[in-house]
């Protein structure tokens, strides 16, 4: 054999494996017939793929139940502790993080409020690397961390991590990953990610988007996130900025954003504006009052919040204008308060052209607060489904290579080529 | 050889044969040295790829101008009235048409008034197709018509070139490409496509925008249009819809854009809200009024103008806070009028977020009027770059191919990876 064709056919190899484990992280459990279905590979090729894939540890198989006559066919899953992320959201009030197993399976979650005020960038590196420790300690002994990966509410620079900016969080030019790096020592991959790009990706992966190609999301917390799929692709824009949906002008000379400027669509819909817009004061309350009043039907709390859905459907309006999605996903506090703002969102979301609007669904989001730690997880799991063995020797041997980058933050491919090609 | 051989070899000559095309389309003239170093192809390859194209007439050659010693270099260039394109871009005020050869060059170029209301369907078709027999009468004989493709002030849906609506012309489903095939007896193939899709295509091919990945186009005339390339493609959203930037909201509760809505970035910056800020009235005077006055520097025409810069400046930086683009060209009447808006519109966009303004040069359209009718000739050149041998081939025997859509309105690959290969 001529070794062009060897390397040929171990690159044929190295997709059939990507599909076969893919499927099964993104779909979970399947019988190897549901795998010759969803993959279109036939029987003996998937199970030459499911048995080197269970020599790996990534994969194992048990029996199927007996359903009607016949043998069962085995069942084959992902192995949650076979490897892990470890995925953090950083916002104005906290962290959040979880451990991820594969197929996204959140192994142990964290959540830890600002002990001090979000500046202190030394105090969150500190946390998030006391968490990556004690997370990482906890994991199943010989499951191997793909890596840490976080989830920032700002301007965040690929590949090297660096937070540009985050008014949520009053960071500049913050070196986030390179500071991680150092506080683990080395001992993880470390990538970091703007938290409206890791939603959509959630979403698009997992979550209420799924099966769509064209999906907007935004994201209601402190300050207003989002991100874009088109065509299945995450929109980055020239330096990966793109989709900093909160600073489009809503109202202008209106209100002070956290950016700077006046009349943001953030400084109308974030929590601050969400809990003024029921007559109290910011710096008092907090945005789960707000949703505890609008859960036992506080009047006042329901006006206010319904006033805000007015300025979220004029903002949604003008953003299904500009992208023309198929899914609207509405994630964080907008999407609790969702089915509140509902019928004075909608009103003014019929602003929206025609041919656009009559395409666009609205929905909240599956995923919640999970959307940003999910998100994360999949940035780190991308190299492992692209190429199972070369990721888990890599990783495995790890040593030198164990502070590179998880590379840039890219678009996970989901399990959906395979399946649409056997539907 | 086996068959699989024969077809993949036949596949490659394609590939190169479009490579070549593409140059020369794109970047006129150059001598087989200059080919061989912008495609990487060797001399022998260039040598018999160039002799097949001049057979099909889509190219020539001419001996090269002696510079220094040796024997001058040959040189090949593309045949403008080998194949052409009839485009027409319908606005408001009129219809622009050119009859466009191959390399892009304006042919034969013709601009009419409406005559009767934009409103008139049968009136705008029937000039279109009495334009498009008179310039295709006027073509070299011999040259191939690869199509008529019409811009449109609207949401065009693809690939069945219906207008859904559109704001400046008055029109609602309008069925325009099938229209335009009844009118033209099904000679022409037919495509319709949105004036914004078309003004950016034509910016990254051959304006403002040439070589950068990420454009923002924004055209202002009676209706605000705009598109948006991403990595190098068009973009569309999930109906074909996306981009249209005319319709964001910059003040709620602002006049009534002619969408219906209030508060439209087109009510503030069209050519009505221009005329109106400069102290007259949209009724009666032109937005070409306008445009003298501020030539001869006409104090308030200025600064009207430099009022609509101010809004012109709030709505780029929405957009470029979305799509964080490299470069945002300005076309139509905010073309013509950004050097007197530049003071007032640069203040108001420093309102953009820090990392995404610093990326974001801001230019005039170079094209101008030109754009859309250069947009619509690409999309239609697209196929014969793509396949020279197989296209002619199948316009040449015509006949019940020659109904066919130019498929949809695609994105033109640029000559761009032959060029930077070899920089």
């Amino acid at each position: 054999m001529r070794r062009a064709d060897a390397s040929a056919q171990d690159e044929v190899r190295r997709q059939n494996l990507s599909a076969v484990l893919r499927l099964l992280h993104f779909h979970g459990p399947a019988s190897r017939s549901d795998i010759v279905a969803s993959t279109g590979f036939n029987r003996s090729t998937v199970g030459s793929l499911t048995s080197e894939l269970v020599k790996t540890g990534l994969v194992r198989e048990r029996p199927g139940v007996v359903r009607g006559k016949g043998r069962p066919s085995n069942v084959v899953e992902p192995v949650s502790t076979s490897v892990h992320v470890l995925a953090f959201d950083v916002t104005q009030s906290g962290v959040g993080a979880a451990r991820v197993g594969l197929g996204g399976y959140m192994l142990q979650v964290r959540r830890r409020l600002h002990q001090t005020t979000p500046m202190d960038v030394p105090g969150v590196v500190e946390l998030i690397a006391t968490l990556a420790r004690e997370m990482d300690s906890r994991a199943t002994p010989g499951s191997v961390c793909l890596g840490i990966v976080v989830s920032i509410p700002g301007s965040v620079r690929q590949p090297d991590g660096l937070v540009r900016r985050s008014p949520p969080l009053g960071w500049h030019e913050v070196p986030l990953a390179d500071l991680l790096r150092v506080a683990t020592e080395h001992r993880f991959p470390v990538a970091v990610g703007n938290d409206g790009d890791l939603g959509v990706v959630a979403e698009y992966l997992r979550g209420s988007a799924r099966g769509q190609q064209d999906v907007l999301y935004v994201r209601g917390e402190a300050g207003v996130g989002g991100g874009v799929v088109v065509d299945g692709e995450l929109l980055k824009g020239a330096g990966g900025y793109a989709g900093e949906v909160g600073h489009i002008v809503v109202k202008p000379g209106g209100r002070v954003c956290s950016c700077g400027a006046r009349g943001c669509w953030e400084a109308e819909i974030g929590d601050a504006a969400i809990i003024r817009s029921v007559g109290r004061d910011p710096r008092e309350a907090e945005i789960d009052d707000v949703l505890s009043d609008v859960a036992v039907g506080n009047r006042r709390a329901v006006a206010g919040v319904r006033k805000t859905g007015e300025w979220v459907g004029i903002g949604l309006a003008s953003l299904v204008n500009l992208f023309n999605p198929r899914v609207v996903v509405l994630g964080g506090t907008l999407g609790a308060l969702y089915p509140t703002m509902e019928p004075t969102l909608a009103e003014a979301f019929a602003r929206a052209l025609g041919p656009i609007r009559e395409q666009a669904l609205l929905v909240r989001s599956e995923l919640g607060s999970d959307a940003q730690l999910i998100g994360a997880a999949e940035v780190a799991f991308a190299d492992v489904l692209e190429d199972p063995l070369g990721t888990l020797e890599a990783r495995r041997t790890g040593g030198d290579e164990a502070d590179e980058d998880v590379a840039d933050v890219p678009m996970p491919r989901s399990a959906g080529t395979q399946r649409s090609a056997s539907r």
